[in-house]
């Protein structure tokens, strides 16, 4: 794929080796295929800066740091996100393939992109795959106004036979900052539900938004999901959390210490996997084939949308957002790359 | 406490083992304490029904059908749902004991009452629990309107040292369904957002909502975390799943057939449990410090209102609200005991 080549190609000239850039570039098109735009090429220019300005360390390997019965934990070493990513992956698969059930915890990472990107490669090799991170504050506790904890996500994936596997994949805030940063830009109001002014009220107006933070999915249940992710993936392994995940962005000085848990099930040590896959398409098929809504032909399994969307776009290529082809042109000139070479739209 | 004498005695009379009956009314009262009345001493008179009808298996005991590394699945052997989810607790906690984490999938059990029960003992011991429970059918995926899944909750314990422990536990439905039918009965119109009627269309009448379905917390994200509990506790485990769990009410035929999926943590594993618990309290400190909206006063971490709570009810009594007293005075009568040498308000 030409946009992966050229995004390698791009972290390989800022000093990443060619196989942890071949996996960061992955994760990236991974979400742009999916139409995830927000975790996609969008983040290439602030991991590059972060490796020019020397923030991320490329010079050691994440490691597993502790190790016993079916836990880990795995040191990031403050390498890219992705490539901290993939290595607990790893390490989550083997406990797994010995354990039945594997976790990693892992401290010292970086933002690592759409939780599906791992979620999906679990799925291929037939586990199950739960999967959480922690993130830069933007959200309150439930009664508060002030960001303490991330949109911190939680994702899951699950084997299938021939249907699109199940595929969860959400932030546990209503809505990303970077959509109401958008809105701002554009001078257009946000919808009800998404954020809160400084004081604590509910607002449409995204230049209060930002001042105030984001609200959780479905009130204080929200919250109480997003601090656990925190305390799984910040507080018991050693990352930062709450306010001390550092910002991806507008932070020259510290190094993220994003936190992720990893957790992989071994199918085979509750069901012979065949079966567990042919139950699970027939669920599936089940629930598809329930009655819709008025004005609704569909019911889609999670994860169904973005699998379409990327099988599409494999086919006829990823139409980028203008301002993400703008952008990817301006580190492309400065790289001494042409976005022309990568473009398969 | 002597409402827990009370439900003990009645389930003894009905059949049920000393042991076993004191468990079950533990749970019972667990959920009064905390002012969760619909998981409370209100599931009594349905047990007791079930059991006297022979659709609760008392001969049995639940038993270890699979064990490999560390995961286990229990099989319910159609026991009463605490007895059942008491003993998958246990296999747990000596799973992680020895591995640092165990998974038990629990099949053929049935309903468990409120989840915060087994993650408080959890706690009790040091060990972060992770739990979900599948149950029948009373919300329909997201573009559907015939219910499908369950009001499935997800629940965590987690340690702390001198605050109280998060705990939070949350059903995947906005509202139970018991509070839509209260609402029916006095002829009061229910919140926006609750559910949808039969076409599928929200509504604030009761009685179309109890012909239609649930609505899951947070949209597609609720649906998608209702079908991962399904998936995790049903399907996987060899216990019903969609449809296919069977009421509590209104079914004479056949056992429930509830799943549950036990997971816990052994915190020495990842750090020094004594240095966790430690910077589980600074952390909640720091969220309560957090500023505040206008008009809050307090900021509360999941599961404290509950624990004040109960710690208030066990000095002062649980005032059981009156028709939840009716029906317990009712079955009182029957197996001839007095509520009042039970109630302790
Ligand atoms: N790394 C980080 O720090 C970080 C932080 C936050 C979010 N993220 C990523 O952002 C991405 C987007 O998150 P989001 O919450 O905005 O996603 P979203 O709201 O678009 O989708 C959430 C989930 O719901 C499913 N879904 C949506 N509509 C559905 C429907 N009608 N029927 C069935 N399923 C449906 C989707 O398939 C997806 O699995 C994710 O990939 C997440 O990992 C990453
Ligand atoms: N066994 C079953 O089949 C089944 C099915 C559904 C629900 N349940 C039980 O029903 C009970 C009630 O579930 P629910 O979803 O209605 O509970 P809820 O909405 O009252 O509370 C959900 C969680 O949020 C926390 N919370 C609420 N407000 C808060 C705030 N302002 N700040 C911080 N935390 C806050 C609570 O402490 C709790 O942990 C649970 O015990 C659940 O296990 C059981």
């Amino acid at each position: 794929m030409r946009l992966e080549r050229l995004a390698t190609e791009m972290l390989i000239r800022a000093g990443v080796s060619p196989r942890h850039a071949e996996t960061v570039a992955r994760s990236l098109v991974h979400a742009d295929l999916r139409a995830i735009h927000s975790h996609g090429m969008a983040r290439l220019a602030v991991y590059l800066k972060r490796v020019e300005q020397g923030l991320i360390d490329l010079d050691q390997e994440p490691s597993i740091h502790k190790q016993a019965g079916a836990t880990a934990i795995v040191n990031g070493k403050n390498h890219l996100g992705a490539v901290v990513g993939e290595a607990a992956l790893q390490t989550a698969l083997e406990l797994a393939e010995q354990y039945g059930i594997g976790v990693v915890g892992v401290a010292a990472s970086n933002h690592f992109g759409a939780c599906s990107y791992y979620a999906e490669q679990a799925v291929e090799k037939g586990y199950i795959l739960i999967l959480m991170s922690n993130a830069p504050k933007s959200m309150a506790p439930t009664g508060g106004v002030r960001p303490f904890f991330g949109s911190n996500p939680i994702a899951a994936g699950i084997p299938t036979g021939v249907e699109p596997p199940f595929l969860l994949d959400m932030a546990t805030a209503v809505a990303a900052r970077g959509k109401i940063a958008l809105a701002a830009q554009k001078g257009e109001a946000i919808p009800q539900g998404w954020a809160i002014d400084e004081r604590g009220r509910d607002t449409t107006d995204p230049v209060q938004a930002l001042r105030g933070a984001l609200l959780p999915i479905a009130g204080a249940k929200g919250y109480g999901l997003s601090m656990l992710v925190d305390i799984l993936c910040g507080l018991l392994t050693g990352a930062g959390y709450g306010p001390d995940v550092h910002s991806l962005y507008e932070n020259d000085f510290f190094p993220q210490n994003v936190g992720h848990l990893f957790l992989t099930l071994r199918i085979e040590n509750f069901m012979p996997l065949a079966l567990f896959q042919q139950q699970m398409d027939t669920y599936i098929r089940q629930i598809k084939a329930e009655p819709k809504m008025e004005g609704q032909d569909e019911i889609l399994i999670p994860g169904e949308k973005e699998w379409r969307t990327a099988a599409e776009r494999r086919t006829n290529g990823i139409p980028l957002p203008d301002e993400i082809a703008l952008e990817l042109e301006t580190i492309c000139a400065k790289y001494q790359l042409t976005l022309e070479e990568a473009r398969i739209q």
